[in-house]
């Protein structure tokens, strides 16, 4: 039998503008007498660094172009925030449903570029953190230096999954752990080798706690996993998470058929 | 703080053609000392049920149609495995990359409806087992027989994200847990009231638990988390997950783009 634990802490404050994610979360441990150990994973949601970044926009300001207008009438989106999902994917949008734009970023293919109103102040844009895998290493060495702990760290946005309802988590940065698992060349049950399993281990691990951590009001934006083996690792990014576009199970049939309609 | 523990328990034997999944789950839950509590949730490998069911195919049985052999070409697969998926999707196909073909099944768009080489013996294709809604209840309902628990199960398959490496998991059948929570209505930090956030709860719970349970040969096919909040819910259907097709962010551009394709 294997075990793990997961938790997920309760903020002692709400992150305002320009406010430390790190300072928050050693108050929040400590008002919830909760110990760090070496090996936990700390995941955070992506919002707060946003907000402790200022990664925001007043949308009002935005001035939509004709492109930008087009993709609001297709999503029902307001057109300055089609314009702010145009402005973060440098124009990589491949379509629109209701309410949602779908785009490219550093992160891999999401609704409206991961931009929220949610979870803000009204009138203005949440943007993802720049650089999030610098945040994560920043929050991991900072917690050596204050608490004398090697953890590894995730800095989470939300996914959903093709044809099925509900949002799950990836990771959009990482620090002190290979966010891959590549199981090339293990053996299967019945011995013989494994061809293409690797397996999502920072997504699935932001995906498990946000369990816990919730999208509403649940003031939880700190998840921690306890007990998972794992090989502490350095010099990650999350950018060894991503797909080539050619072997994209969903991404490659829709290039393709790009590719070929505007061949004709 | 909230809290929850995942367990991944050693199957006391490999399940062979015809096993019974559940006698199997007894005795290893009698060989590891572990005791089932109320409002445990029980994830099952999709895998052993087809085991159970003997839903499994000799391979080179299969006379590989002409749709077959274009498919296969394209995805680098065996002509008849092509043929299988084209089976199992109802011919529901919408794209290949190398060793994987797009397939759209009951249960969501998946690589090669489900149809897995490994860990099933040499010359077979394992299916998705049938209706495994049903197969869930019936796990459900013998355990509250054998034991006395009312748990949750669901039955879990393995799923990739849209320009992301490695596996993540998801539901294919449930029993005894709503598998989507609608948190419509809700408020966010601000108050404002959350317009389209449903979360993928059974689905997230199969990743969960992924973690801890291998795709290689570790033989842990049996998941089971323990203090998650829930509402014990009946006549519960996988079928709830699915979004339709022209809601779905990566869904309905490609459909679009057939169709397109095909007016020209």
């Amino acid at each position: 039998m294997k075990s793990l634990q997961i938790f997920a802490l309760k903020s002692s404050k709400i992150v305002d503008w320009g406010d430390s994610v790190f300072d928050i979360f050693l108050e929040s441990i400590k008002n919830e007498n909760f110990e760090i150990e070496d090996d936990d994973v700390i995941t955070i949601t992506s919002k707060i660094y946003s907000m402790e970044q200022k990664a925001a926009v007043i949308l009002k300001d935005v001035i939509p172009s004709e492109e930008a207008i087009k993709l609001a009438e297709k999503s029902t989106l307001n057109p300055s925030l089609a314009q702010l999902v145009l402005n973060e994917s440098k124009g990589e949008v491949y379509g629109a449903v209701y309410k949602a734009i779908l785009a490219k970023t550093d992160y891999g293919l999401s609704a409206n570029a991961g931009i929220d109103q949610s979870n803000c102040p009204e009138g203005y844009a949440l943007l993802l953190p720049r650089n999030p895998d610098n945040a994560a290493l920043e929050f991991k060495n900072r917690i050596k230096d204050a608490l004398g702990k090697e953890v590894a760290v995730i800095i989470t946005d939300s996914r959903t999954i093709p044809l099925k309802k509900g949002t799950s988590a990836v990771a959009i940065g990482v620090a002190g752990i290979d966010p891959i698992i590549d199981e090339k060349g293990k053996r299967d049950l019945y011995g013989y080798k494994m061809m293409i399993t690797t397996r999502a281990l920072a997504d699935n691990l932001s995906t498990a706690t946000n369990l816990l951590m919730g999208e509403t009001d649940e003031k939880m934006p700190y998840g921690i996993i306890r007990g998972l083996e794992y090989a502490r690792a350095h010099n990650v990014s999350v950018k060894s998470t991503l797909m080539p576009e050619n072997y994209c199970l969903y991404f490659a049939p829709l290039l393709e058929l790009i590719n070929k309609t505007n061949e004709t």
